[in-house]
């Protein structure tokens, strides 16, 4: 080892996976595609591909037990990785779950934690094939892995956006962020004086988008049924803003996005309000939604048009155009990533 | 959740997988096996089936740093999970690494773990696919995905052993543990004093064992070339005992191990006695060998006997006549695991 330091906080995640993994080659044929998309590609016959994404969720950093019921988590982590696969135009069918916990948690937690994972197995119908229990330390630590399958030509990965394509996205936006807000001013609340019942009333939809996001899949079907497969797609994990941009540049596109498009409930904008937040900001940057967004061709748009569970939000320009949104007063403003980077967190 | 607490040292690690794991059902038809092998198995064509496995490595329960370089924890993290799709007479093709770090890891630190990565994966010729790079609160951990490909008709699971086969071992066994037994004295030297050169001499084979363990994919292709289908087979991961004990219970059958067979390295035993163990304990519950064991037709005998990688130790009995070792003095010992369980470490 050379004796420089440099505090992997310097690159951030993404940053880091690329430095990491910038002398990965690929020297198997089945590996059709490797790093850099919601979930890799492997060639299992002619026409078929299987699908693989990976995530791992670390107590204090991912979640917070505090309010995040133990049921409530595994669901999600489930959720997410299934996301994952639907991000690329496919039907998740089996995951892993590796977990580390230390002592503290007892046999009947644990029970909870899969309950919520095999909730989400039946919701997704995906099936648990394996997995590793360990100890930890400290704290939870959950591994999941997502196999999906698709066939080859209606995959959609990040890189397939040509210019004039229509930008859509699923559901609506920014619920999670302003749900976690509320879930942390209660935490507070709670911690001053633990004898207040929480004032959870009217966030139900809110809270329920932070503590138990749902996968697409019902998207996935509605896209196979509309004979519509996205020339790009990707899930919004991190934040709509930081989404786009990668979704642009694996494409090598600009985009222009209109604010007055994006779909917000109207209770995520009453709530964002409260907390004196912009429901745009929180739309654009507040991450979790576990939402799709994806591109298609204009060709496609009377086939999506007034489909309650997508909105066209912009188009996709050339890369020279570089990537804006419109604000409603028609302000041309540069996009810029705000989203949830895990290495930058305090 | 009830009021019950259960401490999950009650159950150890595998009674703990069992009751996590009793409710999951399989309703996707392409899982032909899920939970309970080396690894689980996807049908992908009619002849065809794709391997999963996966695994979760801790700092401070599965590896110490203190005596176990980055570098060679990225191989061997790698290794062990091409040795769980050997176990499985599969070939390895693709993995994913997920890692977690606190920020005390500089990149450079990291760039050591994944060259360790990157020589197993040109060693074993799996492609890095994917994973997920997070910050931990405390310490390293990684959690590795291996995919491989079988023809159906050639994989070997643990639960296909009948009685007359023969019990074969792969290389020699129990010198990753008494390797560890060298680190560790050199660790509480060096701490004692940190001007002390260690002294490692002549125990190169034996730590190479423990710091660099390798997955048999060589025994897959000899046994392949030789046309011998195993009945059934497991890699050594906890000890000889304990997996003995897996294949034996998942088969429904019984077995005699014969000590005097056992293949224990001229080094490692001397290095044992050395260090006032026994090396047949050694052999028999040391683990992390990462060799391979099966079980053949005796009709194979001839085709297997004499190869320098595989040693005959014991035959398969009817289940009614229990598993035993017979000793040097032909005394009969009913066969224990005390195999590495991380949950009753202390």
């Amino acid at each position: 080892m050379s004796d420089k330091k440099t505090d992997v906080n310097e690159l951030g995640e993404f940053g880091l996976i690329d430095r990491l993994t910038k002398n990965v080659d690929q020297k198997v044929d089945s590996t059709e595609f490797g790093i850099g998309d919601d979930a890799a590609v492997i060639t299992v016959s002619d026409d078929t591909s299987l699908l693989v994404s990976t995530d791992m969720l670390i107590e204090g950093v991912h979640f917070n037990l505090m309010y995040m019921p133990l049921k409530h988590l595994g669901y999600k982590a489930v959720a997410v990785n299934v996301s994952d696969i639907c991000a690329m135009n496919g039907v998740a069918e089996q995951i892993t779950v590796s977990i580390a916990v230390s002592s503290r948690f007892p046999i009947e937690a644990l029970e909870e934690l899969y309950d919520g994972i095999n909730t989400a197995c039946q919701m997704y119908n995906v099936d648990l094939i394996g997995g590793d229990t360990t100890t930890s330390l400290t704290g939870l630590t959950i591994s999941i892995t997502a196999i999906g399958r698709a066939k080859k030509k209606e995959i959609s990965y990040r890189s397939g956006a040509n210019e004039f394509d229509l930008l859509v996205v699923t559901g609506d936006l920014g619920a999670a962020f302003v749900g976690l807000q509320v879930l942390e001013r209660e935490k507070e609340v709670f911690k001053a004086n633990p004898n207040i019942q929480p004032d959870l009333d009217g966030h139900d939809y809110i809270m329920e988008r932070q503590l138990k996001p749902e996968a697409r899949i019902d998207v996935i079907r509605f896209l196979k049924e509309l004979n519509v497969v996205p020339s790009a797609m990707i899930d919004i994990s991190d934040g709509l803003a930081s989404e786009i941009m990668h979704l642009c540049k694996a494409s090598n596109v600009g985009c222009r996005v209109y604010d007055e498009k994006l779909p917000i409930d109207g209770k995520t904008s009453m709530t964002a309000i409260e907390f004196n937040l912009d429901p745009v900001t929180c739309a654009l940057n507040g991450g979790e939604d576990y939402e799709l967004l994806f591109t298609v061709k204009q060709d496609d748009f009377d086939k999506i048009k007034g489909n309650p569970h997508m909105t066209v939000i912009g188009h996709v320009t050339d890369q020279t155009d570089g990537m804006y949104y419109v604000d409603k007063n028609g302000a041309v403003i540069e996009l810029r990533a705000q989203g949830w980077d895990h290495f930058k967190k305090d």
